[in-house]
């Protein structure tokens, strides 16, 4: 079969999407049941319609578009990642494996495939944590590792919950719903921007991911004692932001000596309370991550930043809380469907290298419940995260391609 | 004279402004221009309008009350404080002035008083510095330390400029009037909570100030370099948080080894951008507050702040830029004021003790302008900027007291 994709219009489709943002352009914030989140929703749904596809929602906003196959009563096979973007990201990261997805069934229908099995495609809802604190919130209950009723009372800072966000946005059905049990999908394959450096700098065009790192994610709450910031002496100080300066500091210093390059770790939220120039800090609310490839490595630069916590809380007078709002286990990609990347891969002359990703994805929870597989492609300067995240035409055109007929052999697996 | 306070009244007007707030009691918020601020000058108005007063304000939205004294002529004196908050702030922090000084007003009117010069209760605008990044805006145009045309364009976190705030707030005329020349009034008298332990560890009621701290407060803007929390490793990282937290851990040991306990440093604002928990933070600001009451000292720990920065900012591949947003100068209360204090806390019989008022105050200001003296009262663990700050009915009454004699005497003074 002769399968080509229209580079052209996935470009123009992903700057349509990009523009849909609560922040201008080229600045993406798309954060889940915002409007601007809707609205990309709606687009895509359109996009969809527009392919003949059969579109269908969950109660957690997961959207679902299918391509019938020959044998409708078979297990399907899915593709997809998610539109949601964190404040200040850019174009390409989830948007590229949903519209790239898209563009992979629209080749196969152009080619004339016929495949056995339908194909979904799936928008999964925030798979970023920046609402309700929580990634991958749609896969993660889709894979039941999130109970319906802990996750509908998931609170965002404006203090909605995620049952009155959904609510909001339209999606009101009982959460118990949207779990799928182990072997509804055949297979679930990703394409990704591979948010690392690899691929660019060795000049390759594709990445098959065999391992998801294993994220943790933690939520420190330092108090300490407040006042005016004149009056109180510093020794009868009890300064919660001082304290959470020295937890962030020691968490970088536990990652940079865990022994291992793939260890990271970030605090990239730090509210301070209440915040006023004048005014010693009585609170802050500290967000963490921590991940690595190897789950016990992670859980020692978990374990070194308990130590911190007792031993600055002692010394400084503060109470430090802990909570982990998530301490996933890593991924293992099935080889079914990293080798059926790879012969596809092959198939169209294009090299490919094999790598574990370091970033998590809705693939570490589809794992749970089907053969998955990731497929990266390269972004430049390994950037993501930011309005300047950049993914090439030509590479983008590339993954999709190499998703296609790997989706039409899953598809035809029987 | 027989001049006696009504403590209960005054102890229920300063429940009722502190319920004027934009955050539930106990905790006061009353930000400039907000609401909150707009309703509580409306209360404060509307009892200055009852105890016969003539009220003006200017076009910052300082408010004058005034008693006419016998000789209309000369030059008034004046007394008074703010009614703005902080976020998370109590009910005495200001108010104790205010609303003390119209109680002294009336102690006044009801013991038959007429004095010579006329006397000006005035709530200045925005001591606080929570909106504009800069404190004491109302006493500080009024001395012309801040340039109107400066002033107008202050911006706060919500965009809007000064100019804006102030016109929808109702202040709309031209800022230039808001200077007053030295000698307008003949003399300013301040009261306030001490915000401090002394007066109450020694069981003293009164505190009569001597000097004013010399505040500084800076901005300082962290540029980092931003990436996806998972996929950019540590040797790479140019993360603006953690050079923000090493800064912010120097100051504070900058300020202890000064060499004198009177040198305080405070990191009460630390904004996180893009703030997201899988986002390296690539920009942070921090607001920055450094006091003592030698100006020397003080700026020698802002010089070790500029060292810092730059060790800092080489070390991790960060940019820091820094704005002082004031560093005033510290201010002597004139003998004459401090004399007449003093006479009126003995002719009542109440004990007093000299001290520095490390915080700093509209008469900071008003001294450039006026001879200028403040007393200070206990409050509860010398806690303040908080909910729980707390002064004693009969501590605020003693107080306002011993105002209401005070400007008696300057009142009468030719």
């Amino acid at each position: 079969m002769n399968l080509s994709i229209d580079a052209a219009r996935l470009s123009a489709e992903l700057e349509a999407l990009g523009a849909i943002s609560e922040a201008p352009s080229p600045i993406v914030t798309r954060v889940v049941f915002s409007e601007a989140d809707v609205l990309a929703r709606t687009y895509f749904k359109t996009l969809c319609r527009d392919a003949g596809l059969d579109v269908r929602e969950d109660a957690v906003g997961n959207t679902f578009a299918r391509w019938h196959g020959e044998s409708p009563e078979l297990a399907a096979v899915a593709t997809g990642s998610h539109i949601d973007a964190i404040p200040n990201a850019g174009r390409f990261d989830g948007t590229v494996g949903v519209l790239g997805g898209l563009e992979a069934i629209r080749a196969l229908q152009r080619g004339g495939a016929r495949p056995t099995r339908s194909i979904d495609l799936i928008a999964f809802t925030s798979e970023e944590p920046t609402r309700f604190g929580i990634g991958c919130l749609g896969s993660r209950m889709m894979a039941g590792v999130l109970d319906p009723s802990v996750g509908a009372s998931l609170r965002g800072k404006d203090g909605l919950s995620l049952n009155e966000a959904r609510a909001a946005a339209g999606f009101s059905a009982p959460l118990d719903a949207v779990r799928m049990d182990h072997g509804h999908y055949a297979a679930f394959v990703e394409l990704h921007i591979e948010q690392g450096p690899l691929l660019e700098q060795r000049g390759i065009p594709l990445g098959v991911v065999s391992a998801i790192a294993a994220p943790a994610g933690l939520r420190l709450t330092v108090e300490g004692e407040g006042g005016h910031a004149g009056a109180v002496l510093m020794p009868s100080r009890h300064d919660a932001f001082l304290a959470a300066a020295e937890i962030a500091l020691a968490l970088e210093n536990a990652a940079k000596s865990s022994g291992a390059i793939d260890t990271v770790a970030t605090t990239g939220v730090c509210e301070v309370f209440p915040g006023a120039v004048n005014s010693i800090p009585s609170r802050v609310k500290l967000e963490i991550d921590v991940r690595d490839i190897v789950e016990a490595r992670r859980d020692a630069v978990l374990g070194a930043l308990d130590e911190t916590c007792a031993e600055v809380s002692a010394r400084r007078g503060v109470c430090v809380r802990k909570e982990v709002i998530n301490a996933d286990a890593p991924a293992e990609c099935a080889t079914q469907v990293t080798s059926a990347l790879e012969r596809a891969a092959v198939k169209h002359q294009l090299e490919f290298m094999r790598m574990v990703s370091r970033a998590y994805h809705d693939s570490l929870f589809m794992s749970r419940i089907a053969p998955t597989g990731m497929l990266f492609i390269p972004c430049r300067g390994g950037v993501s995260h930011r309005p300047d995240e950049y993914a090439a035409p030509e590479a983008i055109a590339q993954g999709s391609l190499v998703l296609a007929e790997t989706l039409l052999e899953l598809a035809n697996w029987v």
